[in-house]
């Protein structure tokens, strides 16, 4: 095992991905101490009684006292809020991350509390499962997966380096982007999809002609997969709708003149139309041009 | 093992299906002999390399004469073309079916041709890989999974039993509804789930923002599973698409509604209405009441 790459790591929010990072840290002797908290008694005893940090504190505070890295793993919506609430205490060179599925609204709202001797480099492991909490994460969850960095304009290098650096040891591939550009590509490869799949669940289960046990029988068809997205976390989503809203608008009224270009060939019998399109997308699973 | 349920088993079309049927079947000692038949050269040859029939016929007629089982597993649209070119060879007594993903369609196109002394029983393995072809069968595919058995009103009780028997015994659940029930229940775990994954693809291919090798890249986050079943053959989904209109336009209407819904909820920042949505669907899966 190589020299640590931080001495103390501060994860605020040990949940599915806060957890899974204490873990693989700990795992690949990333850091030498790992430090969390919680201002819940019954989360605090939980991570203790797991084992996945060195120290168990109780505020965002208290965590990030003489840490080198801190992450933030909260919903997006209350990432500022942190920030604001940590900045005093933070020490001088640490670099402060987070692992929000947006952005450009974590570069907004965290940004500008952050003080200037502080390195700020968010991130977006693009990783998880539909499960919660610090028992739900493992160390393996980030192997071969991408994390994406978007540092604002502007951010040290060798920061961005050394973060890149953490990444890799824990599994994930790193690729570096703008928030923007991220944004755009993740409202596609993964906000639109989950908007989907929680729509079309709800939609299955106020239909008065099919149960609900009927619907979860025969999901081998295809519906499984959906009902597995659509069982993702509500808070962490609601606030990914709500922070990325312009770009997932945009890809929705894509994805809805889409629909209704096949809904109208379903009912006209264009079965050469939806033969194209079907051939179409076939190729592109498999990585082959059309 | 016991005795063969069947003497001879015909299988029309060696795909995915219809190959994974003959291997379970020999592997379960579910029948004596087993034919199979294609007008494909390439076809016959490497079902015959294969080994996974004992006669490789070259028509659908030379296919039936003499079997006590024959299964069409051909697209739904050429459903009603084999039922006429078999009808005339069939065995008195055998029992007839299919594996369609759709059944009204089926019972309506196959059955008018079929001969009074042979027992029709639609039925609808719910199983399935985005593979095709005789090369992507296996023996397990039906394990643990639902086939669905659709008899016509009058149906001999006897035949159904048979055939129910003969699914079990290749590792399938079974259950007996009406073809209209099938249709509804499939248009919503099945149809409308691929219609969606064909679209949501079909629409990231189209964007000018976002590369084609990014979308893939970062498909982890929900998008990937989109690809697969968007992956699914394009002939049969067209025909279920243009074969199961009716309930799958019911389907698409009501889905339509439901994302207007959390559209307008995300246009107007409203997080309660998304949180409400979000929270439903997870319960769904986990199978409990919400």
């Amino acid at each position: 095992m190589s020299e640590p790459l931080f001495d103390t790591l501060a994860i605020i929010g040990p949940g599915l991905i806060g957890s899974s990072i204490m873990r693989a840290a700990r795992e690949q002797g990333a850091v030498r101490t790992i430090v969390t908290c919680s201002r819940s008694p019954e989360t605090r005893q939980r991570v203790t009684e797991l084992g996945i940090a060195d120290k168990v504190v109780e505020t965002n505070a208290q965590a990030v006292e003489g840490a080198d890295l801190v992450i933030v793993c909260v919903p997006v919506g209350v990432c500022g809020t942190v920030a604001e609430e940590i900045a005093p205490h933070l020490k001088e060179g640490a670099i402060v991350s987070d692992v929000g599925s947006v952005k450009g609204a974590i570069v907004r709202d965290m940004g500008p509390h952050l003080p200037g001797n502080v390195h700020f480099v968010p991130a977006h492991p693009v990783a998880g499962t539909e499960h919660s909490g610090p028992d739900a994460g493992f160390a393996e969850l980030f192997d071969g997966r991408w994390c994406i960095l978007t540092p604002p304009e502007g951010t040290d290098a060798q920061a961005v380096d050394r973060l890149a650096k953490f990444w890799r040891l824990l599994g994930a591939n790193v690729e570096v982007m703008t928030p923007d550009h991220h944004d755009l590509v993740l409202a596609v490869t993964s906000h639109l999809p989950h908007l989907i799949a929680y729509t079309i669940v709800g939609t299955a289960d106020e239909l008065e002609t099919v149960t609900r046990s009927e619907v979860l029988k025969f999901s081998a068809g295809g519906f499984r997969d959906f009902t597995r997205i659509a069982a993702s976390d509500p808070t962490m989503w609601r606030d990914i709708f709500l922070a990325n809203k312009e770009a997932v608008l945009e890809m929705l009224g894509r994805f809805n003149e889409d629909v209704s270009a096949l809904t109208k060939a379903i009912r006209h019998g264009d079965g050469d139309a939806l033969f194209e399109q079907f051939t179409r997308t076939r190729a592109i699973r498999r990585g082959v041009s059309s």
